[in-house]
């Protein structure tokens, strides 16, 4: 307790689909402490905020601090966020309309909770603590189960008219090409997300390709993950590269379009494809952006890979407290 | 002279491949008079200078005021400007490179110059004067001959790193689809600009098609124009209309990529395309965006098409002396 006896400690939070992570930061955004459950969302929005609550008792708790200790916490959630109101207007993964996500959360912790949407606040986490909020201009890039993304415009989280900018993963590349979970077909997301990678790879399997994976894990690849792909790459396996080689192709166009767009100094990959993959991906990436993108456009533009990994949702979150707080 | 003893003055001048057009403009931004030069960008740097020049004395002549009455000029360039030293990076349509348009246009006209990308221009000619400067973020898409675009975030000009957001004409969506003068396949411009309209026309009648545009112009198409592909369309012809109507689609998924990227307030359209086909295409284009973009992002956004036709860049230009000028 030595550490902060004063109310100075912030919480970061990022709530998935599947799972919430909390984690506990200093005032100089130090990471103290996490605490991990699983989301359990079919168990309805209380029940999900009960656990969040209890997430974050965790962190703090395993960290011998106490919640009186807390300052702010910041919220990641999956979908279209109200900042100002601290609502979630739309989340599909949880089944949430209308969730008033901040104020639950405040009267079960006592504590002023700040929301945004998840990648916006991974975006903002890797522009204030990764890339020290050096550039003026950053697109986040995150390639999971899905594709979104958060833009840093003139040195801010940038929300547009309703708050929903950012929506890269929905970005059509290739007009007629495979459908998507929204409904549209050719969507950045259903060509390089994790789904998409391992719904090639289940087409390719079924079409009589070999890969080690049916070996590794069976031939319905049952709780395939990211980390199984680099591994059957490692191995030699020609149809898991080449599939995971034109995933990044995909990623490399949709990177030039936003470079031709949006023009930003930093270009910053993560999510968990990336964090797997990166050894792969990224010079593929780079190399067909810088190719597709318009003469001019990228002099003096970075595209890079995000070092935080699983951690970018929650520091996000903690940069986003300590900001709304001052 | 009795409008404008003083020295108030601005002058737009909106600066392409093929023309010059130069605008005199009162202090309140009401356009007094125009002229029209052509480019002759063939001949070289120097000698269109000249010719911007003499375009800008020809319009302030033909109102009856003095070059002694202008206070400042914006000047739109079609390619990549450096803002602060005025300087036309790259203008591929003027075979121009690292070309010091500010300096030597400020050394014939004795006036300040302000510089910027063409399309920019437009986009904050139809903010500052259509839309009385109201949405604080919206995006312009201009279709000619090529397709650009300009952003308005936050109420202001958007550049990005390099200067060079805005490139909306050059995001790829349609991975392998038709080749676009910049050497990629699939671009926006390569499937809905009027290049693209008019070489899809000409190919479906080497394929066989029938269209009055052969009646109306010769086998050739010679000097083949927007407002001819309106014409057709009035006369019945389907061979067009579905020409048009496809542009029009692709215009809408590019509309709705843009709006799940930057979630803008209002989308304007212009340039000579949409002014010519506006009644033909605009409700395609509203319905296809709104059917692409993600629930949510949409609420409360409009998609309209400018009325400032071909004024658009030289009330831009006006607009950006009289904001740099204070």
């Amino acid at each position: 307790m030595a550490d902060s006896p004063k109310s100075d400690l912030i919480v970061g939070v990022d709530l998935g689909g599947t799972k919430i992570l909390a984690g506990v930061f200093n005032p100089q955004l130090k990471l103290l402490q996490t605490a991990k459950l699983s989301t359990k969302a079919t168990r309805g929005f209380d029940a999900v905020i009960e656990r969040i609550a209890r997430c974050v008792q965790d962190a703090v708790d395993e960290a011998d601090l106490s919640l009186k200790q807390v300052k702010a916490l910041g919220i990641g959630a999956p979908g279209a966020v109200d900042t100002e109101t601290g609502e979630v207007i739309f989340a599909p993964n949880l089944e949430w309309k209308d969730a008033p996500l901040k104020k639950e959360l405040e009267k079960l912790l006592g504590v002023p909770v700040f929301a945004e949407n998840d990648t916006n606040l991974c975006a903002l986490g890797v522009h204030e603590v990764e890339l020290k909020g050096k550039p003026r201009h950053m697109l986040g890039i995150f390639l999971g189960t899905g594709i979104g993304g958060g833009l840093i415009l003139d040195g801010k989280l940038y929300g547009g008219f309703n708050r929903t900018a950012g929506e890269v993963g929905h970005m059509v590349i290739e007009v007629g090409g495979p459908e998507c979970g929204c409904g549209n077909k050719g969507c950045f997301e259903a060509l390089a997300s994790r789904t998409a990678i391992f719904r090639q790879i289940q087409q390719a399997i079924r079409d009589g390709g070999k890969t080690v994976l049916t070996d590794m894990l069976g031939e319905d690849l049952d709780g395939m993950k990211s980390g199984d792909l680099r591994k059957a790459i490692k191995r030699g396996d020609k149809l898991v590269e080449k599939i995971v080689e034109n995933a990044a192709e995909y990623t490399g166009i949709a990177v030039a379009n936003l470079i031709n767009i949006l023009n930003p100094e930093v270009v910053v990959l993560g999510g968990g494809v990336i964090d797997a993959l990166e050894e792969e991906m990224l010079a593929i990436i780079v190399e067909t952006a810088f190719d597709y993108a318009m003469a001019g456009t990228t002099n003096g533009i970075e595209i890079v890979a995000s070092k935080l990994g699983d951690l970018a949702g929650i520091t996000g979150g903690a940069v986003l407290a300590r900001q709304r707080l001052k």
